[in-house]
């Protein structure tokens, strides 16, 4: 048995995406492996790039973090002028390399790589319009169907049958292809997952799923692709065109700004880190309790915890420390562990709790699986009073756009009612953001997806549904 | 630098094929396993086995021997009561797992594993076939062509689909199919490469490259797949059909007999060990010598040597011995070894050798690299006269339908014409067997493939192309 | 090449130990196992774990993480009562398996296991002595010196040996060893590293490096072994002794207080966290600055710029994002991307620096390799001022008592003036703490070691040596 | 459950080992490696090569066959003017990285590696002299013990040291040593396993196991390495010395020709081809039986049932093909395949055993494990009579010098009369080689070890001991 990596209560988001051009055939892999680096926690499941030189298209992925799929032995041979990249979420167990991305094909247009972040909610439907067309599929990901459609599309470029394809792939998808000579990106109409493009320090462009993967390419002119646009990168040209309207308005997952972006991004023209400061700042205006100390569940709290510390006076301090190597381990602790699972993972500051009032900010509760542990390590450690505030609203409702939320059986909000809830994680209150303060301190009244706090789904999530009838352990 | 498995000049195979079902789905997947361990000799670049429940197919293969590819953590999950299972030869520097078959897809008519031996001359015309269709293709192998096709063919069951599809198949395909409830296998109209069927121990039926393989699973009622005939292996029952019409008579490679296959395994109602002995008898008939011993270059040889012995009068000793560890090794050798090569493989038994007249038997002459080394070191180990004979034809032409002979710049006897070849070998005299020897000893005028001997191509093989516009490093 | 998994300034400490008993044979390599994931952070080099049944010793050990070392095929077979387990630093290059430790014996008094943390300055005295007494060693592991050396002492019970054999090592040893019925551990007489010990919910007996490696274990009664002292663990029994007395009135390494140690371990009576904070109030103290924000160079200098914000009214805030999987990787980067190395690594918060006067907390400035580059990264992000503020003392002098400070030629304060220091790093004002500012912090007057700051070194390094004539690529 | 890589009825042999010197420094471990290479029947398990470059010796072991064992990446490291190598045997399950070879230590004369073929009888005993003596010992092999008292000896070289230690070795080792600037080797006084040396094509000099392993180096002036000679390689300097008179007239291995040894090797001047071919010839004087065929059971025992049917003029045929690739495989036969174990290894030739009176020639039967299997095989392919003939005499005593017999419970030939032995096997009737049946196929009346046979030990065995109180995984 492995260690559950998440063994806290946070959602699961899907992969990072990354797409670039260069001059130097030798240093194009090399860029995308650096910027895919910056992307390493949107997946730690697989790691992907696929590159053009012009004339062939070659791909190397594999299972396992970007440092382990390559090597100098495996990156050295990808050389090409185009490259896109792509890493992957961990799903423990049915976890293999067949729906690792990059997909790479042969098609009547030359090869075609394909790479995507999200999930298309009529994926199931597509795969069965495919299968009676007489295609045989490979693998059980959109990335193969979405490839299969391009391959088959009319139109005389890719972006040409990007937008004849666009409008029947419902749901989420930041996409990357690689053609012979180019590299295209596009994103769905709401714009669900984030997706950017900067010009390199070379003068060459690239899109990144997460602006901090371009800061590492020392990137400028660095904007949103918006949602429902097409990027076209070829050598030191980049163009842009409009595909499909932005989709009611536009649906970005809010849970980008709560949780899944790395702090140093910015996207929709807003810094992760300082939204996140105001979710805290937000929180402690609108659930304020009378305490000693302000502690964040680290790492992704810290700047909330900031944030409530600075607006309601109470003193912000470190109250757990964590270790950063628990990572995955394939040892099952015994009974006696096992009870103290989150102890592995978090060790209290004693001295910062005990015989304290303790606010604990955390972003979010989703299956809580680990705030009850971790209220009870501070009870242990001696703290009086212990306040839960979370820096987003209830999670009631799965996500079908590419987040692992679980399904309603496993969303503990939906299950229990506020007090119950309370009483389940042993805090002596616990209060969590309303949507409009979320979305006040995000800055945006509309323009987001706020499905699984609401229901309120974008699109048509009625005809989800999954499974293909084998399974392959290829390696 | 790996030194090369084939340091010796034989033309080297592609692939063995094992199709089979079984009452007990914890065993299906072992017994595939077990008979391919007999089929080994045929491929050592990678294998794989896939296996229906009924319900769902699965699949593992990967790059390596059959005992590196196959740990109880990657047979055991292969749980099914009808399995097909592929061994593939080596092909060193472009090997990649891509390639390895079986090839898995699903398909409308649910999941469908497809593995063959054999080469399509038309690969070429049909890929881009279904290119223009607007399939996208993710490997380079001509299996991939033929699950697509038969996924998108009409018919109600896999048969019939076969029997469509057969028709536009030129070449050589000893195939095994997967449905989710059923092995199909099929044998090309020529019948050029080796395809038998076998009632296990158990009472199930197996199929086979070799029976040597069935022999493992303790077969009975061992019998040819006739060339164009489509057998269905369902549970307990076996059924036959006539597909296609014997093509021109049949083409079964000769070349079977004389080196690939395993000389305990039969086929067209032969024994190959006594065709190997009758080679040899006929070789000494038509270039007989005054020597005082006959030596094998073994393993292959020694059946032949027995047989030109024993009709010649001339006694059969050991005159090589074989390192049989040699296999492959990463490291280069130095300059001092290269020129040594052959005796890295083989040391000669000096003591049978010294100041004798010796006849040396071979199988094949067909690149020319060893037979030139293997006599310099029996001229070092002080041979009086070296005689050798081959006991088959001059290799004079490339095959297309699976065998790498390679191209006619590599065929030695191609390139030279026989005092010439004789006078770089560096022997006292050469001689290859007729084909019509080599016929007579298999017992045969007719049904057979000689066209690397004769140039007399069974199909037309005008339209042989090859590559794509991608390699895959697809781990 | 790697990228180093240090490019910031800090030294690297060697080392992590445990050593513990218990009821349950089967859980006794587990407990050990997941004491020393707590102590990860001392060493990812290397890690094993041996372990007594009260007949046989048995061990595992090898290079890596500790998850990848152990898994449960590495980790099941050893059962025991009494284990004892070591982590390892990483040097890049020079790794190999034969100093891993523990280093298992087999000696007259039967198996003999043993693992420290230090460094003895009279090593390459002591391998001389044993060689001359006719030994062969096996490593260049001083483990290895003193297991020989323990062998051979005469003496009744491992302690009584021990006892005889202490007053010849010099130097900084926190030692375990693993007898055949037993764990014994000793702490040199100055005390240089460090070393507790506890009673674990179960009711056995605990040593390790750290105190948060005891947390995990549900440990109580937690207290120091003392300088000098020997503790033996028998199952549930603790004996305590005297071994020699504390020398020169003890000498902890201050630099655990600074950065070694885990924030959530606790020694010498004092919270490492809390010390921390009372570094930066104290910094803040004596080198106070007008400025509007306080950023921690993270993780290790949180609580320190926590502190120093308290205590100085400057707004704390986060400047740097960390990409906490940067870790190893085989990828050289391209010349572009090696001039931004430090931005691989962090990330500068843009919105937190732009147009601001910024005070940089960090605890050590050792090599000063990475500070220029996160000064230049600050610059380029658009500080306005900005002002180094280091929690410790200027690193004058190589530690040889086990910390790997570098050399005269590396320390990067001992090559430069404080004013060309601070050009040097490109900072607008550089401050260090002073050596009675850091002793007033921990809270205490004396017993310490501060010979990196003083060059006062508490016992005699002037016959330091190396180098052993051979090496070992072991496996 | 791995399969037993010896499943037919032959003993075991321990180890291969090499020692060269080469002007150039990085082509030293490559003719190592080859020589290696032609000595890999004589050890699977692991394999290391030791260099020395004149200041630091350098190693590289592991576990597996040679060619995983050495890549580029281990081997070009290994540079040097000296080098010994080692081949070790297969025993399943104990297989420790600790006890590869060669065993590397520093000494107060400098580097030290070690490496044999053999074992001591009074190991024990000089395992407790040592550990009595203060040392502590690491692993299990004799190769320690010898190292450390080497390390410990007085002398002014290692000739001498070796000289001095000799004597108190009791038992079988054909040992190389290196030192910092040399290669010596020595050989027991009794001559129990086989070493010569020879000239290599560049000037320089080799020794090894077997004669096989200098013809791959082009050697001329190939002599035996006495028993109780020293001799000493250094540069294109090759000097011995008689370090103790012969033992007992000597004591050569009489398996070694029957079995062990390759066929192209030589030893004590005789060809072991030949002398495997009279042991065969002499078998048909001895044991003459009126039948149609002489098989052999390949490899081994093709030369003796060559010689069987030249005496006996009963025609010569194959009657088995061996599968080549069987070697190790992780996946357990099912119980149908279990019971047909021998068949995957072993394929009778149906057309030549049909109908047939058969002499079935093996080398040894010593297990008795296979002959029954194979025995039953050959019924069912129809034989009609069975005379199994073996050419070496009953094995009724274990070996105690390096050759794993297994113990007298094992011996079937101990355990049960020859009657019941035959009704045990299956066969009409069963006939072993008289013990002066094969020393006068040897050509030798005296010199040779038959403790086995005869139950006549060389050496005194009284106090053969084991086992050491700790077990290591160490990799």
């Amino acid at each position: 048995m492995m260690m559950e990596p998440h063994c806290d209560d946070h959602p699961r988001e899907e992969c990072g995406v990354v797409g670039l051009s260069s001059d130097d055939a030798n240093q194009t892999a090399q860029h995308t492996f650096f910027a895919l680096f910056a992307l390493q926690h949107r997946g730690q499941e697989a790691a992907g790039i696929a590159v053009s030189d012009g004339n062939r298209a070659s791909l190397h992925k594999d299972l396992g973090l970007l440092s382990n799929v390559f090597t100098p032995d495996t990156l050295v041979p990808l050389r090409g002028y185009h490259a896109i990249g792509h890493t992957r979420y961990s799903t423990l167990g049915s976890s293999t390399a067949r729906n690792a991305q990059p997909f790479l094909v042969e098609t009547m247009h030359g090869p075609l790589a394909v790479a995507h972040n999200g999930s298309l909610v009529n994926a199931g439907e597509l795969r069965t319009q495919l299968l009676r067309r007489g295609y045989a599929l490979t693998a059980a990901s959109d990335t193969e169907v979405m490839a299969l459609m391009l391959a088959s599309a009319s139109g005389n470029t890719w972006e040409e049958r990007l937008e004849r394809m666009m409008p029947s792939w419902k749901g989420a998808y930041s996409l990357v292809i690689l053609g012979v000579d180019c590299v295209v990106a596009a994103r769905d109409p709401w714009g669900f997952r984030p997706l950017s493009i900067g010009r390199t320090s070379e003068g060459g462009w690239a899109v990144a799923s997460e602006t901090c993967a371009l800061n590492i390419l020392g990137c400028d002119r660095i904007t949103e692709v918006k949602p429902g646009e097409i990027v076209t990168i070829r050598g030191k040209k980049m163009t842009r065109r409009r595909a499909t309207p932005i989709a009611g308005g536009g649906a970005r997952c809010s849970f980008e700004f709560v949780y899944f972006s790395r702090p140093d991004s910015e996207w929709d023209g807003r810094s992760v880190h300082e939204v996140r400061q105001r979710l805290g700042e937000q929180l402690a205006i609108e659930s304020p309790v009378d305490a000693d100390v302000v502690v964040p569940v680290p790492d992704s709290s810290i700047p909330a915890a900031i944030g409530y510390s600075r607006k309601s006076g109470v003193p912000f301090n470190d109250g757990f420390i964590k270790n950063r190597y628990i990572g995955r381990t394939f040892i099952e602790p015994t009974q006696l562990l096992r009870e103290r699972r989150a102890a592995m993972k978090f060790n209290v500051l004693k001295s910062n709790i005990a015989g304290k009032r303790v606010i604990v900010i955390d972003d979010s509760l989703v299956r809580g699986t680990t705030s009850a542990q971790l209220v009870k390590l501070m009870r242990e450690a001696g703290a009086k009073e212990l306040h839960m505030r979370i820096t987003s609203p209830r999670v009631l409702h799965p996500c079908y756009m590419g987040v692992d939320m679980g399904s309603y059986d496993e969303l503990i909000a939906a299950r229990f009612d506020p007090e119950k809830l309370r009483e389940h994680v042993g805090c002596d209150s616990l209060a969590f953001l309303s949507v409009e303060g979320m979305m006040g301190a995000i800055g945006r009244k509309s323009g987001y997806c706020t499905a699984c706090f609401t229901g309120r789904y974008p699109v048509d999530v009625s005809g989800v549904t999954g499974k293909n009838s084998f399974e392959g352990a290829l390696k």
